[in-house]
């Protein structure tokens, strides 16, 4: 059995807790092929319900594609920004939100309902369980490439029929993730919507409850 | 800037490649608060739409809700069993697929997609992305526990409507993913469904495409 030492277990969250949203910091610097292999074996490495690995993977260096995908982007981002009451909407305005044109390569993980045929194992209860598989290569991936010391942002502020026409993605293909990725000048001490005060991070042990929901914050 | 170095890299690969979905091997042995809690913490700060942080975390320890479970996971388990086709039944009766009452502890993560007010920051065009966020939790989660050396094995064969009622979860709370959690006899080389021989691993060059979902399996 392998086991993970002391040390081991720090350095592993060292990786986990320095992960960051990615939108500012990327830079031209190309990712060689080793590390990009690298880290989307890390993806398929994600756990999959039935071990049906329903994912493909694009990846996106094509300047002119990436442009498309950031006119959709400013379309859908301008009818948002109405949503938000007055000081909040200023906020959001000065905020950015992504990094699509600066990233070197950007990468759509979809979804395949049918890979592996109708039935799947662990699937038959909860119809919802390969879309949740695909979301764990997404985080196996974003989690690994920090560990390369390249940054990820996950953009989802476009409409997905936009996302799919611009790919040629199709009908039955569910899209996922799109994800910025780059080496990165810095990676932020706090999530960016920490930092400038979006939001505060929740005590954990507010979310905490024991052997039913309304046994909350008691020690066991 | 927290940078990572190659044995470090190493290390963090070792970790995500060890994972596995446990159904069979927990020990009784029971885990120290100060784990428990480094693992939650690992959750807790997996990469959240908007920082919404949309996720409560259940943690089962007493044996009758467990019981309950696993009685929600038979009457499940044995509708699904007849879907298969002849072989495959035989197999899919053949294998272990939860470890209800033999791990130490039960963990829930569910997705309140009320959490921070009905405006979030990128939710706004796709309204599933609070719940890919507790997914993302779960993923932290089941690598963190493996960094501790803890087995983890996600069940999702039971109706949610059950999970709900065992557990009191509030009507408009989603439960994202049963997570069955202990220290192990030993972690399996490779997926087990992988080894007796449900489903091959995929190639993943195989599942690569080029700037457009028609390029595939071409050098860039």
């Amino acid at each position: 059995m392998t086991n993970i030492t002391e040390d081991e277990r720090k350095v592993f969250y060292k990786v986990l807790h320095s992960r960051r949203d990615v939108r500012s910091e990327f830079l031209q610097k190309p990712i060689p092929e080793d590390v990009l292999s690298r880290i989307l074996k890390a993806a398929h490495h994600a756990p999959s319900v039935g071990f049906m690995q329903p994912w493909d993977i694009i990846i996106i260096e094509d300047q002119s594609k990436k442009e498309e995908l950031k006119q959709a982007f400013i379309k859908s981002n301008n009818k948002v920004a109405d949503l938000f009451e007055k000081d909040k909407k200023k906020l959001y305005k000065s905020l950015k939100l992504e990094g699509i044109l600066e990233a070197p390569i950007g990468v759509i993980i979809t979804c395949d309902k049918n890979r592996t045929g109708p039935v799947v194992i662990g699937r038959t209860t909860n119809p919802e369980m390969d879309v949740y598989s695909s979301v764990c290569a997404v985080q196996n991936l974003w989690l690994a490439a920090r560990a390369e010391n390249i940054g990820v942002g996950w953009v989802s502020i476009f409409e997905n029929d936009d996302l799919k026409r611009i790919f040629n993605i199709p009908e039955d293909i569910i899209p996922i993730a799109y994800l910025c990725m780059g080496y990165v000048s810095d990676f932020h001490e706090k999530p960016e919507l920490e930092k400038v005060g979006w939001l505060p991070r929740m005590d954990v042990n507010e979310l905490i409850h024991y052997n039913t929901w309304e046994d909350k914050n008691e020690s066991k």
